[in-house]
Order: C-alpha cells, then structure tokens, then sequence
C-alpha cells in the first residue's frame, strides 16, 4: 500500500462544501469518485480543512491509501483531466510515509480572505470576491488584528459546532493587505475553528467600517460569546490557501 | 444634450461580443437597456473597443448622449445594479465635451492576455486564463515580440475583416510578465487590428514552445500573410484593460 499526498484547487461555488453530504455534490465525493476511476479500487480521502459551502481552495492538500501501481508523476494530469467539468484539478502528488495523514500531520493552515472595495461590484470575479462598498479604514483593521495574534480561546469567533472541543487555537499570522481596490486578510494558524475566518473578516470590516473600535476584540476574545462578534463574511472570498508540514509537500 | 463616457467592466463568456448581433446577447444590446431604463430616452453607444465572443474588459470606455437629468455619481451604482445578472458593471461615469467620441477620441488602447502555465487546469479561472502545460521560453518570446514594436503593417496579424482599411498601426508597448506559474502579455497600440493581439498571442506561445525562431516575426510582418502567422489564442484569455484619451476618464 502506497500513502499518497495531493495539492488540490477547486472553485467550491456549486458544492455543499469539502466533506459528503448526502443532499448535494461535494468535493471529496468528486475527487474520490475520479481517484477511484484511477486506482481501481474505493478510495477514502483525509483532507487537511474541511472547507464550508461556497469556499474555494488553491493549496487543499488531501491524502489517501492505494494498493495502484498507477504513475504518481501522470496522476494530476489524469485526475484533472476527469475533474475539468467539476471544477477541481490536482496540482501535485506525492508519495508520502505510511500513516501520514493530510489532517493529522498538518502544522498550520493559511487561509485568504478576498475583499472589492469600491462602488461597483467586480463581474469578473463575483464567485470570487466579497464586495464592500463602504469605506474600509485598514489602519484600525490592523489595530483590531493585533489582539487577535497568539494563543487563545477563540470560543467567540466559533460558529456553532464547536462545543465538544477546545477552543484554544495559535495565530501565527493575520495580514492584511491593500493592493488598490482589495484588501486581503491572510490568516495562519494551527487549526481553524469552524467558521472562525470568516467571523474574524466580518468584525473586522465592522472594525474598518467604524462601527467598532479595535480595541474591542481583545474583550470580544475574553467574553467568549460568539454573539457579539461580527457578521459571518460571505463563503465565496475565502480560499484555503497553504498548508504546512514537517516535509513540505 | 449631455455626452457621457463610463468606464466598464465585463465577463465576455456568454455573449456574442460588444457589438450587437441579432443572433445572440452583445454587451453593448444590454448596457444600453439598462441606461435607456435609467435615462427614460433610447441610447446608442460608442465604444473604443469592439471586443469578440468571450473578450473580457476591464477598462472598456463607452460614450453616449442624453436628454436626462440623470445624476451622474448615482450612474455607476444604479447601472451595475440593472446589470448585475448580466456580469456587467459600470466603475465609473464623467460628462465630456458635445461631440466626444469613446471610439474616435481613444489615443491607445491596452489589451492584457492572461496564459496560465503549469501542467494542470485552473478551476477557478477556467473562463479567465489560457491554460498553456508545454514549458515556454519566455526569453524568446520578449525577443520575438522586439518586431512588432513600433509602426508596421499588421496584415499578417488580422483576423478575416481587414480587408477595406488601413492595416498599419503603432504598437508602442508590448510587455510581457511572467509571475509565479502566469505568463500576461499587455500590449498597447493606437487601434488594434481584428484579432491581432490573441494572433499575436498565439504567433508568440509557439515561439516561447520553440516551434518558430524568434528572428521570424519580421519576416512574417513584411510577408503580410495570416497564414504564416501562429493559431489565434482563445479569447477568454484577453482582457480590454484601458483606454487611453487626451483628457482622462
């Protein structure tokens, strides 16, 4: 048996997210179906985040079990090829130790957060980006980012389901950057509650548009209260983007 | 009588092209149902590019007369409103002299071409990039590209309708990028020839592919004969992305 590791892009627009679900088409249920087509043999994919509906994906790395003798250096090509009219390609494969898991063996997820601002909403990319056509004042979402940096209980930035587990996650990382008329909040950490990216963005922007002050989310963290955090910013300008291993992949 | 010039961005994937055909939605058929709502009075626009099937823009200027009061600064808003299902928005409206021509007036347009290269597909751009999975030689490519500068006779490099005009033209820039796995070859010219940048796109891929040498550009250019020149790069690579004007919008 041969321990396989794949980079994987996708646009999530069409799909009810990363993991099956009975009730609509989802990622893993097309990679696995193609992978299955490929190796000959029923394919269970461990992926490193489990991406929400509507979210895309430029670095989702998976991993998988195969007794396939099939070229790992042909696989993203064949993969990508019976994925084209799903809107999934695989960019790399690897061959990884036995027992390496694309979940469990992560070290950090980077995910990227993609805002238009300005008045005119972008028909180019409007899958692609969330659109705030109010003033953003990025000094104070920078100033609000700052508590955010570190260790803590992120229990208030939480969207439901996270209440059997600890809540006590590492940012490493939260850029924001302007580059003209967008705004990118770019967010490491070791693991990512759900929804967490998102509700961090959306009382962000309601940092940068004034309707709190920074300060506010070092209080926000200690309350714990998922309810007077922001809103939940919209799935389509999230995108995981990176992630890291002891071997990069 | 006010004459109007606004900025404009679109998707180009479902439509026929700018100009209006009888067989199929055009961008200009649906940009001026939607200023004629606004405005009360039928419009008819000029545009300085008149983009193929699939063309995108970003910069797109387009001029038109009216009898109403319509305030401006609401324009870009209520027209991008109207055209929001249509993958059509207007970034931007000014009031220009009587007389104003978007397509007389231009000085230079500037068209972008976006090549994806690396062995897989892009599924979040998928309409927005020509995915090229052949190594090119980008050295070779500038090289090549070094003929075209300047003022030449573009025969070699029209698409079918040139026949009753003037194929001279200036190109007076023609850069070309590489960033990470992007190729962008930005061109900018008084007017361009039909096709003549996605030809030229193409001319210059099988170059950068080692198919053609690059000291052949200026014999192609003085043979004057399409059928020597490369394939025509698709068009949901190609983007308008400004125009240039004495005074600017």
């Amino acid at each position: 048996m041969r321990t396989i590791a794949l980079i994987v892009e996708y646009d999530g627009t069409n799909y009810c997210g990363f993991q099956r679900q009975s009730s609509a088409p989802s990622i893993a249920g097309e990679l696995e179906r193609a992978l299955e087509t490929l190796c000959g043999h029923p394919v269970r994919l461990v992926a490193a985040g489990r991406t929400d509906a509507g979210v895309h994906a430029t670095g989702q790395v998976v991993s998988f079990t195969t007794a396939s003798e099939f070229p790992l250096r042909r696989l993203p090509v064949a993969a990508s090829a019976l994925l084209r009219d799903r809107h999934i390609a695989v960019l790399k494969a690897v061959e990884r130790p036995e027992g390496f898991s694309a979940r469990f063996d992560a070290l950090a997820r980077t995910y990227r957060y993609c805002i238009l601002n300005r008045p005119a909403p972008s028909p180019l990319e409007r899958h692609r980006v969330f659109h705030v056509s109010a003033d953003l004042d990025i000094t104070a979402m920078r100033a609000a980012a700052q508590s955010l940096l570190g260790t803590h209980d992120f229990a208030a930035l939480c969207g439901g389901e996270c209440e059997n587990q600890s809540t006590v996650r590492t940012i490493t990382r939260l850029g924001i950057e302007k580059e003209g008329d967008r705004v990118h909040v770019e967010m490491t950490a070791d693991s990512f509650l759900h929804r967490m990216v998102r509700i961090t963005v959306g009382t962000l922007v309601e940092v940068a548009r004034g309707k709190r002050v920074p300060h506010e989310l070092a209080e926000l963290l200690q309350s714990g209260e998922r309810a007077w955090a922001g809103f939940t910013a919209p799935a389509h300008g999230l995108y995981l983007t990176h992630v890291l291993y002891a071997q990069s992949i």
